[in-house]
């Protein structure tokens, strides 16, 4: 039977706080070291591995962390995840994100239907409709080819599909399957939808308007402005748009559109990059084949993830990790370093990911929790990373945990060799150097070019970037955070923290302010 | 006589431990909350207001802010500064970006020259060059114009100028000013080159390649990457390139390239937009009338940050209430918000420009310090970020101070009315109604919709994002940065924590490795 406990109340926390402290430079340091790296290792989905060599942890400590993972029941709570409990129980819904790329267990029923079968048959209908748009058979009213895909979204709708389109645009280039450029317009900032539309040729160019509500504000303000701008150029905005949204939405009877795709109210935005909300962008930029990849990398992480044990887990150990390192050695911050500028927006994607689902202080039951939760999470691609904040993450007085990832490959195989090395080798030795200089340090008798070490990160290697392996990094992600939202008990499906703000941005448009409030929206000019 | 001392040996710095702490929610209820956001508000350059209404301070603790910052002497050292002192005790360097921009003081005599005299001569030699440029006197080998301006750079020589770019991209549009487009190849990552190559036209493209020492790794490896795909445009790289570099370095007499522009030891990378480092690629894209009205914002800010009055100044009042947050509050991270998409790319800026200058743990003179410096710096556009991390922010278990930025006005022009508002008064009301619901919570018996409020803000507000005013907030942050480092008793000018990761690089591509490092390094298949 599930128990939901406190992280507070467990046994294995207890004694996770009293287990002695690792030291980096020393547990790495000579054979011993090199040992620990080779066996500090857990394969993943599509030949991935997650090595964990430079994580403040050893034995004894890994050993607390699988008691750990066993009494928060996480395997059973997955289990229960996607066998379809409600697990999002402050808005009271299912959480059935990756049955948009796998049956993991039972058949799920909700609303009177087999929602794996609800999630394909969107695919299905996204891909005969991208067919379509790739073969010339929709066209716009010229009868011209759609040449450029425009996703209008913000949050959830925007970033997870942006990330994942930046991560293959060069891959899909190189393998011929670029079949139209994406571009995207999220802000409410009228400089956002006016600077791309005057970059792209709207002519040619296919609007996606999702909203899971329908009632998304910054996005029906860029739909319109979309409209006008189509409807300047002489063309007829419903020949040009395409909605994805839930059935139940205002947006999904709509007969401005071309199509509409659906997602459902258990799919949260953040969540949302396997459904149709980037189903529709990324089947039309590459294809419905390779969108169907990124669904398979997916698939195969998220069934790794039910193995109760977390030494053969990489996501469930992942957030035990990050547990301790949060909890026990009290680190605030975690960045997320690909070595890789095709992820230049991953982190991005991340920061959403893990923060909107565990910045939260209440647990499940709405009690407040007396420990830390989610950490803020940042990340810039390396080595750029390396000549701007890498200094503090060395030698600054917080220690930051850090993510990386790399691969043994780049995507568009065109190279130069310089000094001896490849552009890929130099970025290769560079996370490799990383990884050591960060945990191990250097002692100097200049203070000034001493570091201290003890800086723990973990590494993703793969062979390459590709629509499969960039799937199974995306969903091991997805499932560390969920693991973690267990361990603390938390709800990391809901985002009650975004709606103050918009409720107060209502009554300032309302003129229906007053006080401190009334001061600023003066200032501003409102 | 200035005296460095550390912070925890001030007297001020004593007292502001011992203050009451404000509770926001209090402060800014009623009338008198809303006369405290009209009063707590400082004039900055170009038109810009620093409003700190939101911020953790009252007038008492302002009073302590103000002692330390006569006990810190941080006019008298920024004087030092600007007259031409070493500030930069590590590298035994002074510290000159100011002198790019305007005379502050006394002529600053090194190597032989008038600095500023120096500086503005490479001016002119760029605004000459660009000239030649965008009238077509300077043009590739079939005596074409150049369309394209691609900066080859990384860290400081690729962030402020990315940043600025991207910032100012759209005005030049609506202005009639955007003469060329503007790309970065900045990655070691050979995709990085290889995807902008990809999709730019090379025969009309003019290379800028920047790095101070002539021999930054990734950026002479992208040269190499960027010769080769001229030549085998059947291009000559010679007719292709400019270089941005200190004149004592490899680069500067190389006949490789059509002209070489000069800075200096004296400007660190991450203040080197306002350089020739900035100024080559801005003028080239926006003419140099453009460029030098961003000099004029930078120049009214650093003007405007002599005044030895925190209460008049507000970078320094920026510094000081982030120092009382940072050490006495404890809060270890920072967001940057500006509600504006062009600025998308400043947050990294700021990151860089921030944590690689005091993220440092000992003082000026190389001994340890017992106190936190430089927090972790982040951000994303509003209101994209309300819709992804701005959970953590309203509800998470840790305290993010924010810095907003807004402007009345947006850029293009181009905007539309939906439910009685515009794009830009939706987005400026979001932004008011953050502060508020940031500061000021919201009580509810439904623990997991209760705000506990007491989240810290400030924001700079302007008429609208131009180069002028952009000068002039990158310039308050700058010296906010700079006074901070005072604070601490650091050396915000070095970076010694860059230096490990590149030696164990070289030891890894020379494999010239054992241990851990050697086992990072087979994985990676180096």
């Amino acid at each position: 039977m599930i128990v939901w406990k406190n992280m507070d109340t467990l046994a294995a926390y207890s004694k996770l706080q009293s287990v002695k402290p690792v030291s980096l430079p020393s547990a790495l340091s000579g054979e011993e070291g090199a040992a620990r790296v080779k066996n500090y290792s857990v394969p993943m989905a599509e030949g991935l591995d997650f090595n964990y060599g430079a994580r403040p942890v050893d034995d004894g400590i890994l050993e607390v962390l699988k008691e750990l993972a066993a009494e928060a029941q996480l395997a059973e709570k997955y289990e229960e995840l996607y066998n379809g409990a409600v697990i999002n129980t402050g808005e009271k819904r299912l959480v059935l994100h990756q049955l948009t790329r796998g049956q993991l267990g039972n058949a799920v029923i909700a609303d009177g239907v087999d929602k794996r079968a609800f999630y394909v048959g969107e695919q299905n209908k996204i891909a005969a409709f991208a067919k379509k748009v790739h073969d010339g058979e929709i066209t716009n009213a010229a009868g011209e080819k759609f040449t450029t895909a425009v996703q209008i979204g913000i949050g959830g709708s925007d970033l997870g599909p942006r990330a994942i389109y930046l991560a293959l645009e060069n891959w899909a280039k190189a393998n011929g399957t670029l079949k139209m450029k994406a571009e995207f317009i999220s802000n409410v900032d009228p400089d956002d939808a006016a600077g791309v539309l005057s970059k792209i040729d709207v002519a040619h160019s296919l609007f996606i308007l999702v909203s899971k509500s329908g009632t998304t504000l910054e996005t029906l303000t860029n739909e319109s402005f979309v409209k006008d701008a189509l409807e300047k150029a002489g063309l007829d905005p419903a020949k040009h748009m395409v909605a994805v949204t839930s059935e139940t939405s205002p947006l999904a009877q709509n007969e401005g559109y071309l199509a509409a795709f659906f997602m459902d109210d258990y799919i949260g935005g953040r969540y949302s990059s396997t459904s149709a909300v980037g189903g529709a962008v990324l089947s039309l930029a590459f294809g419905p084949e390779v969108f169907a990849q990124f669904l398979d990398g997916a698939a195969e992480a998220d069934a790794l993830a039910k193995n109760p044990d977390p030494l053969q887990n990489a996501a469930m150990l992942d957030a035990l990790i990050g547990v301790y390192e949060r909890n026990v050695l009290g680190y605030p911050t975690t960045a997320v370093l690909p070595y890789s500028q095709a992820m230049s927006r991953f982190p991005a994607h991340l920061q959403q990911l893990d923060m909107e689902s565990n910045g939260k202080s209440v647990n499940r039951f709405g009690e407040p929790v007396n420990y830390a939760t989610g950490p803020v999470i940042f990340g810039e691609p390396g080595t750029n990373g390396q000549h701007s904040f890498y200094q503090l993450l060395h030698q600054g007085t917080n220690i930051v945990p850090l993510q990386f990832m790399g691969f043994r490959e780049n995507q568009m195989g065109s190279d130069v060799v310089i000094q001896g090395s490849t552009s890929q080798q130099k970025l290769c030795a560079n996370v490799a150097a990383q990884i050591i200089a960060f945990a191990c340090g250097k002692d100097d008798e200049d203070r000034n070019k001493y570091f201290a070490g003890g800086r723990p990160s973990s590494i993703i290697i793969g062979d390459k970037l590709t629509p499969k392996t960039l799937g199974a990094i995306l969903a091991h992600f997805e499932n560390k955070v969920m693991f973690q939202g267990f361990v603390w008990n938390i709800n990391s499906f809901d985002q009650e923290g975004v709606q103050l703000g918009k409720v107060l941005a209502k009554k300032v448009l309302a003129h229906d302010t007053d006080g401190a409030l009334k001061v600023y929206s003066d200032l501003l000019n409102i």
